[in-house]
């Protein structure tokens, strides 16, 4: 999507290892006319499925996640991640393993959220290793709720997260994929959209 | 706001100690065009502020807040809950007490995204003990901006967080004031709309 493309190359920062700041419209800062053109591509790209939800993880995909579902007229989910190894029996559960943070925590939906009748989408700002997007995809399994798609604002396509949710089947829409980028010059090169 | 106190009734559930849980509409599941009447009724209780920029805490506040910024057509910007002591260098911090999880932590937010020049409002889910919205007060002051107000969804107003806001002449709107709540019957007593 050219206009997200263009914005990352204005307002991204690239950073040794691998680090693409975008978080003065992304996720720190939120450009909310941004997510609305975000929101209203995701819903061309995911137009015929019939959609009943979003699932998201907290916290940097409330917002996109929110935008977004106006554009479905749907209700929004998060994910909430616990620190606490006993969790309460009336919830969903699955693990996260994050690269960033280092540590692996669990990611809870509430049963009453999520159930077979369900057609979801997962929204998220960013996707690097897939961690976050599996756990969610473990979610809607769990529930026997039918996983629609994911949608993602940037994904790192120089790491395996993309490839490893497309090897599995999901349809995997990304705003913005970065085949490479340099810290050195701050270029960005983008795979070409389809 | 009437539509907000009809929604607690019928969906709201009371329980011990003081817990309302509202997490089939508005902290877990998020009910959007719900949101976008909050958002419509903030904008027009804080219509002639010139507000630049809205600032919210992580992760309930979040989605309510990218709603309400739509009706402002102005950034939001999440304070980040810290784990770290040790905080680089270009960020504002305060300190937040929380009695639900019983622990101290550090909220930040970049100094980029916060200035002398910003008329902030700071929206949040929830108002309790207050103290969420006077950390979020001290970013504020640190960063040299001008605090506007604070519009908060649900305020328990048997706690002390509103009258604490209140007193510091912060402008304070609380869509929906809960006076009291009894677990044995469910029953919910909203103070009376101005």
């Amino acid at each position: 999507m050219k206009l997200l493309e263009e914005r990352i190359r204005r307002d991204g920062v690239v950073r040794e290892g691998n680090i693409l700041k975008v978080d003065s419209f992304l996720n720190h800062q939120m450009d909310i006319p941004l997510f609305c053109e975000l929101g209203r591509e995701f819903q061309k790209r995911f137009a015929t499925e019939n959609i009943t939800k979003i699932l998201t993880i907290e916290a940097s995909g409330i917002g996109l996640a929110c935008i977004v579902a106006q554009y479905f007229k749907v209700p929004v989910v998060f994910a909430k991640k616990s620190k606490t190894k006993n969790i309460a029996g009336d919830v969903f559960t699955s693990r996260v393993e994050s690269f960033t943070h280092g540590r692996v925590y669990d990611i809870i939906v509430s049963k009453q959220f999520l159930g077979p009748e369900d057609r979801v989408l997962l929204i998220d700002d960013f996707l690097a290793n897939g961690k976050a997007l599996e756990g969610l995809a473990a979610l809607v399994e769990n529930a026997g709720a039918t996983l629609v798609g994911a949608g993602v604002a940037i994904e790192k396509g120089f790491q395996i997260g993309g490839d490893l949710i497309r090897k599995r089947g999901i349809h995997l829409e990304s705003l913005a994929i970065v085949e490479s980028m340099d810290p050195a010059t701050g270029e960005i090169t983008f795979r070409p959209d389809n």
